[in-house]
């Protein structure tokens, strides 16, 4: 453990009136082989994804993994309070969660490395896309598309907080709008629970909320949320993407099932630098120079689906030239 | 442990040439408050569900949970040959994979309890549904509604040969046609690797196969390979369920999404039914006569969405009755 970090956790103890053992701080910081994940909802693909490609490199590694589901308020306070994990694991990868003030003074307390996967946390050397860029690839494609009426469907976490991941994707929207000339306007706009049936909703209020000035397109901030969009807009006899357009983000498995351009990660392969972060970070490379890398942002792409095509009135003849001319 | 399991574990001991340490024993039996989860698949929605429902139970008694995937032929060698959990853990829980022979001898070394979640193997405690239950509920479904000419998507794991799921609910598929009076033509069956893109290659492959006399309904073994199988029958131009009906196992959360008509099992259910056979295995209530539980079947319950239909012959105005006779 460095100096600084020593000293931190020290810090930290005292204002949070813990006696810190300098045994248990050296057994929590030895080699225990066994890292713990904390994530927030296992059942979701994104996550069973992450944790996947993390399992992967540090089972190679002869790492043990200890599992932590920290979604909701009361596991999550159990888990901060308790630390369960504490003197049992060399370090804790936190899987796209915001850790908040308090939570990452617990978190200190175990003088452990911190991994941050899935998103931007504190100063833990993490691995996540750009929420920005990939916004910004999907609504981008619906712009050059022709489209000026461009719904979008956000989501929370109530139970998370402040997660960048939708004011990166949120401002992408309002950003690639403005830029285009394009007011934004309000009653296109929903930011629901995360879940397809939530998405479904919104898409509905959308459509009764301005039913003569309907979007021609909708920009989801993932792939579930756009295919509750996409239920909704069928159930009303709208045609995809001849009347509406629609893309998601993430590239989940069922994405190409169901015909759907997205903006695809890689989030296995997220996960697996995320386990590579938390080797070199126990065992700094000899031969790398400039010490452990601190973040990585893992590329995503647009993948283009059947889901979107030219805005209705690009295909009307006069707008022939459309292809030649994306704006 | 019991006379019986230590003689067991002796013999399996000597047989493969091992030393076993009373020590090591005694310590592998001893209160590690960790259980060690072996799953194929993290990334598959069943999987994740199945863990998040373990860890629930599991975590609130104060347990912490190991995590070993080992769905590829050379994880899963490397769990049984190094069994990385030995000594760690007071139980593993195997999730939806079959145990082999050597593999059970190999558990048994370790000298803790095994509890198989998500299907039944060997002599260990087990949850799981009834698959031959599930699959009459899907087609008993079908021949209702007057379909005559349906296919099946059977689904293997190449990684994972034996697994009891498909030939249960394939059974139920031919036992179903059979007490119908319906002769099981093969070329409306197709066995495919498990995903939904293999589904649809099978669905064009027996669409293409018999032109002419194309089923009227579907009956894929998951909702993944029944959302494949839709793909390509909208893609030919078929309406669901007008011209084809199709049905899934499962109820998977983008079976609500997608208005798909299925086979309900609660997953997380049998996680958290799984964890409790753990907790009363190693610590058996004193309230419970008869000893700790041995064996959980989950219910299963059709879920009847858009997907599904009267077969074509049946919605012809001479058809009328059809609702009054069901077969």
């Amino acid at each position: 453990m460095s100096a600084a970090t020593k000293a931190k956790v020290l810090a930290t103890a005292r204002r949070l009136d813990y006696v810190v053992s300098p045994d248990a701080v050296r057994l929590a910081g030895g080699p225990t082989r066994r890292v713990a994940l904390a994530v927030p909802h296992l059942e979701r693909w994104f996550f069973g994804e992450m944790v996947s490609g993390i399992e992967t490199v540090l089972s190679a590694a002869h790492f043990d993994l200890l599992l932590y589901q920290v979604g909701g308020p009361d596991d999550r306070h159990d888990f901060f309070t308790r630390l369960p994990a504490r003197r049992k694991v060399d370090a804790v990868v936190v899987v796209a969660f915001p850790v908040d003030q308090h939570e990452q003074e617990r978190l200190a307390l175990m003088g452990v490395s911190i991994i941050a996967a899935g998103g931007q946390n504190a100063d833990y050397p993490y691995v996540c896309i750009d929420d920005y860029r990939a916004g910004r690839l999907a609504v981008d494609h619906l712009l050059e598309l022709g489209h000026r009426r461009i719904a979008m469907i956000a989501a929370h976490d109530p139970d998370q907080p402040g997660w960048p991941a939708r004011p990166g994707r949120s401002a992408a929207y309002v950003d690639a709008l403005t830029e285009a000339g394009i007011a934004v306007d309000h009653a296109l706009i929903r930011d629901v629970d995360w879940g397809g049936l939530n998405a479904a909703s919104a898409m509905a209020d959308i459509l009764d909320a301005a039913p003569e000035h309907a979007p021609t397109a909708v920009f989801a901030h993932s792939d579930e949320l756009a295919l509750g969009a996409i239920r909704t807009l069928r159930r009303r006899g709208l045609r995809i993407p001849d009347d509406v357009s629609v893309v998601g983000i993430d590239d989940h498995p069922l994405a190409a099932l169901t015909d759907l351009t997205t903006v695809h990660q890689s989030v296995r392969e997220q996960g697996e630098i995320a386990a590579r972060l938390v080797l070199e970070t126990l065992n700094p490379s000899p031969t790398a120079d400039g010490g452990v890398p601190t973040a990585v942002t893992a590329p995503v792409t647009l993948t283009v689906r059947a889901s979107t095509g030219p805005a209705p009135d690009r295909r009307r003849p006069t707008a022939a030239t459309a292809d030649d001319s994306p704006r």
